[in-house]
């Protein structure tokens, strides 16, 4: 059943509450952090493949991405989707401005990014991501998926062009007229990227060559740097059952933790000169590597077959401390707001498990129907999320 | 008038509201950052000099510290007070537990820490600053004023006891029995104390010499360290119009920025050796030095008799950019959770000024009596606020 039974619809604060995509039922389960409960659910979120959040900075409303190119605003409070608009054929997540007042959406057809209102869901900006010459006379530009979108500080949005290689800063300070900029000849096919808390950095990885490419937001005129070139996905063609995830904020101790494409390992690159400090073997092909709020453990996930573990890195040692084994289809990790538990989804269990980040015990499980993307409201307060 | 009327009660979302302290009233603002409004007052407060505040992790509460010792839960949406502690003659700010369910004080009269039940109020643990040894043959020991306290990963309060010159870990894991760990002769009389953003330092300023305190929480074991050593406060004896305030988070690109005090100048700290790298010469005896929470800015106001300035430094560079007159009294700062905008609090002009971080423009006011502290619920999902 949907919906908050109407006496639980009271006042409440929102800072604990999250999100939890029942990726098979097109669905969402409302829950809250603090004593770990299930509020509610909310359907009709259309495909939710690939789904992720952000949220309004009052924290009241999820802005939920659908790989059907759905956007879906979600009223925590009342359980309700108050605002769905069908912008795009297939999408691939989004982000949410600076001052809360518009939303980004990343489309793969057509390709480009889409800008509406928060409020409204109006929209605001289309930036087709046209790229090179018309294929033919009289033709029209062809348009690269875009993958990468990520907030910046400054009403910015960032994001890459997989088929182009490329890198835009869109800047929606006047905000039906976003000023773009961009960076060709980044590198062939950047898969994802991540923007570093303190929203300087911006990273896309690279699927079609070895390597990253970096840009720092702080002086856009030094253009786009390479970083890993050649760390060893291209020694011999790998088999990539999954491809890792960026955005998962792996920034700890001055240093950014990566996953290796393809190979059994986390890249350990130091934020101020860019270059690889360690390599800490993992027990497969991580996926999502992030670090605890506090950057004092770095939590991994991994590809087929090994997407029943969950490994713990220790941050001053650079290794693995703990390998846990919270059941088959490990998706996705969250920490709560301030890292001193992680929840998991558990797809084949059919369920979300909590653990305690100092002891590493379980303290806790919610049944969910194959869980994947798990959000909490406090992402509305940080930066490049 | 306090409270709200009754149809404002109505369902909300917490993620964007905050208060604002009006001292001589014993009053606080309740408001929304959003679109910068004034939503309610709650009135009963106690003495508000000095007053400070943290939030619950579900961001509707704030736990306001007075300066009396009195300790209040404020009901944000309701705007009401729904529980009220004397618990200490005299007190100077607190903390919250990293899981959200302690609260600690920070007393001055009896010297020591009280911590209490985030939900109820009810005492937890008590633990007096007892330090050296007794006055006299059956007299009891001594108290220490305690300052600085702040709240770390692990359910953890770090504190300094100002007249014993030591700083105390007490891990709260078993809640109603502190395990206190104490590090002696960490130098004279610190006054303030900040953690790093990631919770891994706790820094001490000392009044009564030369140079900060540095603890480790990562490696206590290694105990305090000293840093900025014979910085200058002592080549002539300055007067210090104002304390400085450490507790507003200095930290940005890889440095600490720090007020000197009764000097005109932010001292730079390089936050993996704890050197000094620079000093930026600035209008007055600096107060409070925040970072913007992308870290790009540095925003400091100063004691009297410049508290009518504010100035913004810019991080890269090392240098003032600009010098804004918001009018006399300028008490505190506080950012919007991204950073785009900044409140401050004009105790003179009796207004609230916002600034917009990017233009250095005045971009809204709000009335207020005599305001001085200003606290978003924000703060809730951060370490060491």
């Amino acid at each position: 059943m949907s919906g908050f039974p109407a006496a639980a619809a009271e006042l409440r604060g929102t800072g604990d509450l999250g999100i939890v995509v029942e990726r098979a039922a097109g669905r969402v389960m409302v829950v809250e952090n603090s004593t770990r409960q299930r509020l509610a659910a909310v359907e009709g979120l259309g495909d939710l493949s690939h789904a992720s959040a952000v949220f309004s900075r009052d924290a009241r409303y999820a802005y939920v991405f659908g790989r059907d190119g759905g956007l879906s605003k979600v009223d925590l409070l009342t359980a309700t989707v108050v605002k769905r608009v069908q912008q795009a054929g297939n999408s691939i997540g989004g982000a949410i401005s600076e001052d809360g007042r518009l939303v980004a959406v990343a489309n793969y057809e057509p390709g480009g990014v889409r800008v509406f209102d928060a409020d409204t869901l109006d929209p605001v900006a289309d930036i087709p991501a046209e790229y090179g010459p018309p294929a033919a006379e009289g033709a029209s530009r062809p348009r690269s998926k875009v993958v990468g979108l990520e907030d910046a500080p400054g009403n910015r949005f960032v994001f890459s062009l997989y088929d182009a290689g490329e890198i835009w800063i869109a800047d929606l300070s006047t905000r039906s007229s976003p000023a773009v900029r961009k960076f060709t000849g980044i590198g062939r096919q950047p898969y994802d990227a991540l923007v570093t808390p303190d929203g300087r950095h911006y990273i896309a990885g690279l699927f079609g060559e070895d390597g990253l490419a970096v840009l720092d937001l702080w002086n856009p005129d030094r253009g786009v740097r390479r970083m890993l070139d050649g760390y060893g996905r291209g020694e011999q063609p790998l088999p990539v059952y999954k491809m890792p995830h960026l955005e998962g904020w792996g920034f700890a101790d001055g240093k950014v933790f990566l996953p290796a494409i393809g190979r059994h390992e986390v890249l350990v690159v130091d934020a101020a000169t860019w270059r690889e400090v360690g390599r800490i073997p993992v027990a497969g092909q991580p996926v999502f590597v992030m670090a605890r709020p506090d950057g004092r453990q770095i939590w991994v996930n991994f590809a087929l077959p090994d997407n029943h573990l969950v490994q713990v890195l220790d941050v001053p040692s650079l290794a693995v401390v703990s390998t846990l084994t919270p059941g088959k289809g490990v998706l996705h990790l969250e920490f709560t707001p301030r890292g001193e538990q992680v929840w998991m989804s558990v797809r084949d269990l059919d369920t979300v498990k909590v653990y305690d980040t100092g002891s590493l015990k379980e303290v806790g499980t919610l049944p969910a129907d194959k869980p994947s993307g798990i959000f909490f409201t406090s992402r509305a307060h940080r930066i490049g999320l």
